[in-house]
């Protein structure tokens, strides 16, 4: 599947158009940034990385697509001589995956000819933008379960492929497996499932269908208890399965009442051992309100997958610091209106205190110490065209697993409140 | 591209189950449908039928799926051996994409055995959730751009390929066109873009690349104007292009305010003919306001790829009806808590007053003619496994954009009111 096509129609006109005026052959600096966190939040989570790193390798445009754009006229030939022999050879430095950004963090600093860095715009924005939405969100729900596993199930509530993304992008936020089994495949996540609603309605009672699940997928199982009465529900699971009943879930009511009153009655069945498994419209906040009662794990969809409100992480890629004919860099910036951002290539550390924990986001235009305990958020990924593999396929997302993890850690508790608040830690900016 | 694995884990350890017990077997009707409309909204559309049909092409389980699931333990060795022959051979019934729906719309209606209908669910509902949504709100934006062109230009803002999905998803609601090129090539609609603010910025001065642009794409192009300051640099673009300049963009600022002084500040010049395309973050209320102002057309990004404020449609998959071991008919229904639907294979259609205008949405559980003029919603999408062609592809989306224009033609006006408000037209259950 080529990548090349994930792409607006303006990125090539404004090829075509610098390609004739020559300036699309000067080197460049394009940033990748947000210029605020969704309002509330603490802090975001950088996801996709290791997407965009393995689709850069297909990014090339083949017969299909030069064909589409010379019939459609979208581009004059000069600029489909070019496109024929695309590949991005530039170099790519920033925040690795699982990585907390904030306000005005340079994710990531693509430096190559304009071309180049202009051709891979709207499909480096599409991933970041969409994963790092949904791992901002899937963060705060993992530290809401505090240590109980959170399993993401919203593949039927968001486009079937952005449903895989955001299996891995939820997995790197330190979800504990997914439903989806491509996303399993694909990144080897682990995946997770037993029955819905349907299973129990097509057999001719609620014991036939629980006694068909235990005998096929063994005692272990989980059973869906709510379908018609969960009291009843609970009573049968127990009787079929015995006190080696792997789990019940409940889909339905109010949870954190019904939770305690379902332990409750398995502990009298003798079935100290069932786990309870609740899934029924649960976000952060939910999974919070659960904290007390006796739940042990939460399957979460359509709260996940949309990013709880916040399905687009407001990511912007602006050109910040290009050559001119001598061959000078030359800082640029757009001036106008509500969207005014401070031109040149970024770096970026954190800045720690004494015992390790983060103090400031230190965004400057040069290489720059604080002076103090601090580390480096810019690492390579892409260096003259050659992708760092490590960053990539299913190695990659156990790295951003741990990343994310240990970046959690280095946070002031601060980050784990759900309040709506300002983001933990200040951006600090450093000119010159 | 196969498709099969976009599919819950539980789909198919409830298949294992079934094909145990022998239920699998028995014939089944499913039915997709939403129990209610995002809190406010008049009325939904109904999209992604046409993406999914030619999706059951795929869906069939291959070398690399089946050891997967056998690797991984996911089923046993009856299960891979049904699923190395999967194919959906039953029938499809319900709204044809573009048409309008209601709560409880029975939106499709899935004739098959347990096993097909089972396995595939999550694709059918991952489609149809994030289409229709997109859908659904870009009609009401379309609905408050009267006449003017509405241009879907949302793909950096989404996961790439819900892009393609949602430029697909708008142009059926009534978007006259794309910026993504993908979706161009993939469904036959028309893509538009000229340049960016970077463009601007790579060269040495706004003139330079104005003139770049203009040389290169003509001057007929669409010249972006606030880089620096709007008034220069519309004075710029017409001095550089003369007063055949095709249009300018604002791309930020008040829009309202300032496509008025630039509309004066054009025909001051002599461009009377030189369009205004407005692109700051628009959505169907940001449009409403824009009405009075000389706006020639809106493009619109992320508030279209995120469902305006409703990023899925919270539909549903539920069987409602199934035949026991003698052949018998058995409808069937969840009862627990705040779920509860209704069993049983539905009907429905549209009833209409004297003068064709939409009255109520009529929904049974048996053939039913309300005796006033009304309008049968179910049409057969696939008969015995066999796709009905015309509702897919290129042609699929041409008649989809005209079923969408009649069905809201049918409407009451108060379906374009923005407002927040109940169902434009009630949805009516008559059982038996």
């Amino acid at each position: 599947m080529r990548t090349s096509f994930f792409t607006d129609h303006y990125e090539l006109t404004m090829l075509q158009a610098a390609l004739a005026s020559g300036a699309a052959h000067r080197r460049s600096f394009f940033e990748a940034f947000s210029r605020r966190l969704p309002d509330g939040r603490r802090y975001g989570v950088v996801a996709g990385t290791g997407r965009l790193l393995e689709g850069l390798a297909d990014f090339h445009f083949g017969d299909d697509e030069l064909r589409y754009l010379k019939d459609h006229k979208v581009v004059n030939d000069e600029t489909l001589k070019y496109l024929e022999n695309f590949k991005f050879t530039g170099s790519i430095t920033g925040y690795a995956e699982g990585e907390l950004y904030f306000p005005n963090s340079p994710l990531l600093m693509v430096e190559s000819t304009f071309a180049e860095a202009c051709v891979i715009e709207t499909y480096l924005l599409s991933i970041l933008n969409h994963d790092s939405a949904i791992a901002s969100a899937a963060s705060r729900m993992i530290a809401s379960a505090a240590n109980r596993p959170c399993i993401e199930m919203g593949s039927r509530r968001t486009h079937e492929e952005s449903a895989v993304a955001a299996a891995r992008a939820a997995v790197i936020a330190g979800f504990t497996a997914t439903s989806n089994l491509e996303a399993g495949a694909r990144y080897g996540l682990q995946t997770l499932g037993t029955s819905a609603h349907s299973f129990t309605l097509l057999h001719d009672t609620e014991r036939a269908a629980f006694q068909a699940q235990v005998d096929s997928l063994g005692r272990g199982t989980t059973l869906l208890v709510d379908t018609y009465d969960v009291e009843a529900g609970v009573r049968t699971a127990v009787d079929v399965a015995g006190p080696e009943l792997g789990g019940v879930r409940l889909d339905s009511g109010d949870l954190v009442q019904q939770a305690g009153w379902v332990r409750k009655l398995l502990d009298d069945l003798g079935n100290w051992n069932t786990k309870i498994t609740v899934t029924s419209d649960l976000d952060e906040y939910a999974i919070a309100a659960l904290a007390s009662a006796p739940v042990d794990a939460y399957g979460v969809g359509t709260a996940l997958v949309t990013g709880s409100g916040h399905p687009t992480a407001s990511m912007v890629y602006k050109l910040v610091s290009r050559q001119n004919d001598a061959g000078d860099w030359v800082s640029v910036a757009k001036a106008a209106a509500n969207k005014a951002s401070v031109g040149g290539r970024k770096f970026a550390v954190r800045q720690l205190n004494e015992r390790g924990r983060a103090v400031a986001e230190v965004v400057s235009t040069a290489p720059y110490s604080t002076g103090e305990p601090e580390r480096d958020l810019m690492v390579p990924l892409v260096i003259d065209g050659q992708v760092d593999a490590s960053y990539t396929g299913a190695e990659g997302v156990a790295k951003a697993v741990a990343r994310h993890h240990a970046s959690i850690q280095e946070m002031p508790g601060e980050a784990r409140k759900l309040q709506r608040g300002e983001p933990v830690i200040p951006t600090i900016m450093v000119r010159g």
